[in-house]
């Protein structure tokens, strides 16, 4: 295989976090390279010319967008297989990551994550108590009404786990973040789901970084993950002067 | 294959159009709803979670995300093949796509298309002269420079027309409803590569709907299309009143 992977995106990112878990489940050893996406040099707009992250650098190509990414790996490394075999059930799969990475990106990135914590600790802003009353109790509710209809009872969507789950999942590691939980109560297949999937070795191998990230401000993102043993590049595309990006809010 | 393909979305959409190309290019029969995303009713809300166009229905699934459906149609009808074989060029295929359904859609749809046609002749509201304005000395050119390092001097991307090529061709038949062309002097490869693009039977086919429906009023458009012989279903899950969509601006 030559060359190790290289990942560019941070632990905190979902994204960054679906790709992340497919290499772990396919066994691919990587290298990250743990930049805040605002924090990107003049290399990283070449690399990603969306400024977005996660970006996979291996010998062969350099992309970015995850779906196309957790693609390549299952094209490039079919085993285990991460995608459906069926083409209905691999349609599907493909339908509910599709929505998980827009409308829970939305949702749970860009108004609740971003209210909470991007604003205050990346931009120095305050949080719009307005936007975040109206995420908690009309645009969230309205995302786990769909995911209460589509998602199973037990198990996982479609057989062993796989991007559909990892794609849904992901999103509320970064829910957790901002302290919003799942009530079992009115979404009792939801919650159930979100805590066996974000429970599988995986997910759970990257929860110290995240945990340690959450509380430290990024300049010292590198040192904290360093003391981690996290898999961490020797080079960087990271910087310390935010910007905003082409796709960012 | 038993019924035909059913299509929910409009003509003018790039999404929409893109699917139908794929559709053409594989020489499937399929029936068209021609809805304004705007404009559906409660059913298409339960048949696109996100009030998207297009939505595929077939025998087997009823799928929207124009992306996840041109996949669909490739894994389902897999002659002949809008994805490259080459695991690498399939990797960029689709990043190219999807630089193009997020980036393009941005800039030439919700910027570009919604200033010139949707804003006045949907919503009844003024062009915002200054959004548009940075839209075309800014917004579109950056769009243009990027394509042009990437699209090929002759030909298309990966050898025979495909889901890429398709995929970034579709937006400017959008452009040119709003009077833009790219200009050949300082895009010369993305200005051939259009129109080499846009030439094939299968964009060529749907121009006169096009055309006509570009100059007619939504409430008009079945009634337009049938004159035309349209492949129109016969019930439609649109209305007359436009609301505004999960994703819709």
């Amino acid at each position: 295989m030559g060359e190790p992977v290289r990942i560019i995106g941070a632990y905190l990112s979902p994204y960054v976090r679906k790709v992340l878990v497919c290499l772990h489940l396919k066994g691919i050893d990587y290298e990250i390279d743990p930049i805040v996406p605002f924090m990107g040099d003049e290399r990283f707009s070449q690399l990603s010319p969306l400024r977005r992250i996660p970006v996979l650098i291996d010998d062969r190509v350099t992309l970015s967008d995850s779906s196309v990414i957790c693609q390549y790996i299952e094209d490039r490394y079919p085993q285990p297989a991460l995608f459906p075999s069926d083409i209905v059930d691999r349609a599907r799969a493909r339908w509910l990551e599709e929505f998980a990475d827009t409308r829970m990106g939305e949702v749970f990135i860009w108004r609740l994550f971003n209210e909470v914590a991007i604003k205050p600790f990346v931009w120095g802003q305050a949080t719009d108590a307005a936007v975040l009353n109206k995420t908690l109790t009309d645009d969230i509710p309205h995302v786990l009404d769909y995911l209460e209809s589509q998602l199973p009872a037990e198990g996982f969507l479609f057989g062993n786990v796989g991007i559909a789950d990892i794609g849904i999942a992901t999103f509320f590691r970064n829910a957790a973040f901002a302290r919003f939980t799942v009530d079992p109560a009115r979404w009792p297949r939801t919650a159930a789901f979100v805590g066996r999937v974000l429970s599988i070795p995986a997910f759970e191998r990257l929860k110290p970084f995240e945990d340690k990230l959450i509380r430290t401000p990024p300049s010292q993102h590198r040192a904290a993950l360093a003391a981690l043993g996290a898999p961490l590049t020797q080079d960087t595309v990271g910087t310390d002067t935010p910007r905003r990006g082409l796709m960012q809010i």
